[in-house]
């Protein structure tokens, strides 16, 4: 199934539930807001894309949950319910988004049956888009991977961020359909451990061949030769640099003393060409992420730790950008992916 | 007190237990063969140099816990020990050396007193000597350490991996004890996390300012400037290569693409220049590191892992290597270090 997704016999949400991952596969209902709420706070759902779509059902959640028997109070039930779905990840742009596209598309609605037809017609529309998305990116890729590619990744760039496919994980099952014999070396992606929890997880889902590696492994796998080309996705992408999971930088450096491409995959969405890298804050994280593993203690508690979740991959470490509307090769000029864009 | 001793009182050998930090200091108490073999076993007590005092003092052990009441009666139960102490970690040279080294050093004892004194004051020489080599190095390593600098390291090439004061992280030592103010980034080395257990425990002791991240983390931390220095130890040192701790090479085109000098420090023991990195296999270590922290699973169980313990970095990454007889600079001339060794 998909990472999220509507069900039309309960309208209700369904979702798998990716913090039980890999130990369990549990597909889990959210049959209220309150229980939304919960799941998007507790990462059961996560990654930009998956966020958007969540947005978006939480509205038509709310319209076929709400009570009100005027339109207007159903309107009023819906606003309330985007303000608290929006509060649990203040800093996700694409749950805001979701939220207010489908808040605008219930505008027009003449009753409550339409405001609910709307919703559920635009929060699916949402989701729909983002996997049609993932599916061109994945064509325009998979035309740069060869037969017998073995391709590194870092964190998880995969269905389980979006609604289905994926962007770095949709190339590769892109040039899979395509016929072409494509491995996988997955970093497990320290400190939370997406690559080794997630990545390969869904990837042996799909029977696609993966090797698990640490991320301090990517010297020695790229100096090997066990390594054909890098696919990362972004988080955002400025005029000079690429955003991503910490790490990312790393492996950009490798790649380049070793001559290997360093492809990042990501929809438009994640251009933000108005900006430089220097004016991009990187959030830092909790330093316990690097003190404990579950309960498990790795480090004296008082140590003191720096934790950047992201950082940044200047654009001259970059082969080329990987997007829904086609492959761009340096210089990024910003003219050219405007025009494109 | 040292990372393994000699207890005058009760004849016995004391070691701080590694496996219990960071979030536990205790020192144990060996005072039969089969506790100490056990400790071995259990990495309680590890490092090339360590194991070196622990051969030694398993052979006094051995000496001063014989019921025989003859000298060659003595000698049968010494040669047993050794064999016993010798299988536990077979692969460990530095194990072997340190026991035999002891079982000549009674080959000349008169009587059974004579014997047991005489092993007790060669075990004791060993673990001496062991820091005594120590301080030598980090005499020399110092002076390649500016006032204000920050040093990266990986794994831990510090005083629980030897007797006593440790080569990477003694060249910090000596370079603060000459009252130059040096920090420390501690790489957290994945999978078995020796730095964020057990370097950023025994720094912290010594009240050294270090900092945890994660072995991603250091291409990030070096290109925002907040790295001078990086020093590693090394496990094996081959004409064209430097072996150590898996990650060690990545680090080391990150600092290449900084211009930040890599220096390597390790005992004029750990050269092997007989030997080219293409003659040497790499251990690979068991897929469940990977798989698991404690009881917590961190990988689908069934993934494929790909887990070597070291890598390969090429001279041409390497500033210079620091030994207890001065510091080398490339090229790495075999009979320069002939001579000099």
């Amino acid at each position: 199934m998909r990472t999220i997704d509507w069900d039309n016999k309960k309208n209700s949400i369904i979702m798998i539930d990716q913090t039980l991952l890999p130990g369990e596969y549990r597909v889990i209902e959210c049959s209220t807001i309150e229980s939304l709420c919960e799941a998007i706070k507790s990462l059961r759902v996560r990654g930009a894309p998956a966020l958007g779509a969540a947005g978006g059902f939480g509205i038509a959640l709310a319209a076929f949950k709400s009570s009100a028997s005027s339109l207007e109070g159903l309107m009023k039930d819906i606003e309330s319910a985007g303000k608290t779905i929006i509060a649990t990840r203040p800093t996700a742009v694409n749950l805001s988004w979701g939220v207010n596209r489908v808040i605008r598309s219930v505008e027009d609605a003449r009753n409550i049956k339409e405001a609910r037809m709307f919703a559920l017609d635009e929060s699916k529309a949402i989701a729909d888009e983002d996997v049609k998305k993932n599916k061109q990116l994945g064509e325009y890729g998979a035309s740069l991977l060869d037969d017998g590619d073995t391709v590194m990744t870092h964190c998880n760039a995969g269905k389980l961020a979006c609604v289905d496919w994926g962007t770095a994980l949709g190339v590769i099952r892109s040039a899979r359909a395509e016929g072409k014999d494509i491995r996988v070396i997955s970093c497990e992606t320290r400190p939370l451990n997406q690559g080794s929890r997630i990545t390969t997880w869904e990837l042996m889902e799909d029977k696609i061949p993966v090797t698990l590696i640490t991320d301090s492994m990517s010297g020695h796998v790229m100096r090997k030769g066990m390594v054909d080309k890098v696919i990362v996705g972004a988080d955002r992408i400025t005029q000079d640099a690429v955003f991503n999971k910490i790490g990312t930088y790393t492996h950009s450096v490798i790649a380049k003393e070793h001559e290997i491409p360093f492809y990042v995959a990501a929809p438009v969405s994640t251009f933000d060409f108005e900006h430089l890298e220097e004016e991009i804050e990187i959030e830092l994280r909790k330093p316990d992420e690097l003190k404990y593993f579950g309960n498990h203690q790795i480090a004296p508690l008082s140590v003191e730790v720096y934790n950047p979740a992201f950082d940044a991959t200047p654009m001259e470490n970059v082969s080329a950008i990987i997007t829904e509307n086609g492959v761009f090769y340096p210089p990024f000029l910003l003219e050219e992916v405007k025009i494109r864009v």
